[in-house]
């Protein structure tokens, strides 16, 4: 039986669509939420079992209902293993914003999903692989693709499987990427976004986005230099432009400068894809032109290599330290 | 004064669409049409100045109204060598299939353009740069899909420049690629095929098909067993069934046996890409199975890497022979 143990998991923040992949296509950065989950040996006080330290920590529930323990004890209980949640106490380090298009929740579901399945391999049971991971994810969050980088890391392709559930492909990125990210101070409501998109689409928009879209996958891979011409969505900002129009005048000034911005997810953060040392302070320079008085952060990141990692230790199990 | 020369162009077919890269993804296809052009040193017979072999050799004219000759003539006299256009004969040795969705205009016209190019470099003038070339073969023949790759070579991703134009962008291919063509007898009008069209489809929709255009540019490049799911269309195949509903049982027939097929262009030729040296003979037993008394012909081939390649010989200039 196990007794004890201290899971640390790292979920890096996420930015999906990514221009043309509305839906689809994600990307993992270097930015970080941690979760230190520790089994006890008794069952701990469900109404003050977790603590938050950071983004989030005036507001988030310290019970059970914190949604990284929620979804680590409904997938114990699956498999079996409900009594282990009982046991299980968390801290939360969190350093993505939320509300901001960076995979928040997405990061708190893939972490609930990595405790669990550490846990559940720790108690002899095999470890799941990573399409049910993604699975219960998506079931979780809806968002596959923030969940498919934040499991996964690098750039994902998310695609129907042609039976209502969702398939993830990752795809090269080239060394030479850099991210810069643009976080406001104004938060927005994800479902408010895609309430504004329309139902149907010009048959050549289709066309012309998927053309697009493949581009993207050749210049994330191959050719930066395309990156703005891989990145002029039709499916999605514009139509969001009333929901954040500071947003999208960040991506205008940013686009008409030669830099290749993107909304992050639903916004209203925007990433700005590129090369070069020197992306911050261009995308400074022209946000600082183009926008005075912005008081956004401008965020300097690399695509993370690296899904969530999980570091296991101090492991007691009938009372012998084996890990 | 040009004099007299021998410029021989090989052109390699093309598939154009690919699944979910409607009128944008093309590839170059190792089946070539070639075409001697001789520069004459006095005026040929306008009438009688262009032989054709092979393809088409009892239907297409033989006087300068051939396209080939028509484009070679048009450009050089916008460049301000009309005269050689009237000492230009013509030898067109067709292989590739008309009226298949192969590419067979796309290649005259980019012959065409090639004679023209060839003929003005001989004559002193620059040579037009790639995006030139792309920008003339879309003005006569409007399918950048075909036009690119059988510019270029390869595989081809063409998309709007924002400016009524397209541009193109040619991706990497995995080498162990290789394609079968099922070639059926019956012949397809392009202009039929593009009236079975929806002006408007479910956003939804759009989106997935984005996400599979991506996959595929991931799948052609890097990961081929992905060229299945890579090669899921929503934008045109289904809809023109009415029109070739042959050549959508021949694909529904392969890809039910786990053969990536998809429409070649407007069809009503199938295009298989898959890898293993047993395609053809796998692609045979399907069809051999599904659709019995199938007279279509069954052909391996590959991807060409190379684009239009043209050589020039017997150059004769105020008299003295120089190449």
């Amino acid at each position: 039986m196990l007794l004890r143990a201290d899971i640390e998991v790292a979920v890096p923040a996420t930015s999906a669509n990514l221009g043309a992949g509305y839906d689809s296509f994600g990307m993992a950065l270097d930015v970080h939420d941690t979760v230190r989950a520790t089994l006890h040996p008794e069952p701990v006080d469900p109404a003050h079992c977790v603590s938050v330290f950071g983004e989030g920590e005036d507001l988030l529930p310290s019970s059970r209902d914190h949604l990284v323990h929620r979804v680590t004890s409904e997938i114990l209980a699956g498999r079996g293993l409900a009594e282990l949640a009982d046991r299980l106490s968390l801290a939360c380090h969190n350093v993505i914003p939320h509300s901001r298009g960076m995979g928040s929740s997405a990061a708190a579901v893939v972490a609930g999903i990595a405790i669990a399945d550490s846990l559940a391999k720790l108690s002899g049971l095999e470890q799941e692989d990573p399409a049910r991971s993604l699975a219960r994810a998506v079931g979780y969050e809806g968002h596959p693709d923030n969940a498919a980088p934040a499991l996964f890391g690098g750039v994902t392709l998310c695609y129907p499987d042609g039976a209502g559930g969702v398939r993830s492909a990752s795809v090269p990125v080239d060394e030479s990427v850099r991210v810069v990210l643009v976080i406001p101070p104004e938060r927005l409501d994800t479902g408010v976004a895609r309430g504004l998109l329309p139902a149907r689409v010009a048959h050549a928009e289709a066309a012309a986005n998927s053309a697009v879209a493949g581009l993207f996958v050749h210049a994330i891979s191959n050719a930066p230099d395309l990156l703005l011409d891989a990145t002029v969505d039709r499916l999605h900002q514009e139509f969001r432009r009333p929901g954040m129009p500071e947003a999208l005048a960040r991506v205008d000034a940013l686009r008409a400068a030669g830099l290749a911005a993107v909304v992050s997810g639903a916004g209203p953060t925007v990433a700005v894809l590129g090369t070069g040392e020197d992306l911050v302070a261009r995308v400074t320079a022209v946000l600082g032109a183009a926008v005075p008085g912005d008081t956004s952060r401008i965020l300097g990141t690399t695509v993370a290599a690296a899904g969530v990692t999980t570091t296991v230790t101090n492991v007691e199990t009938r009372g012998a330290v084996i890990g």
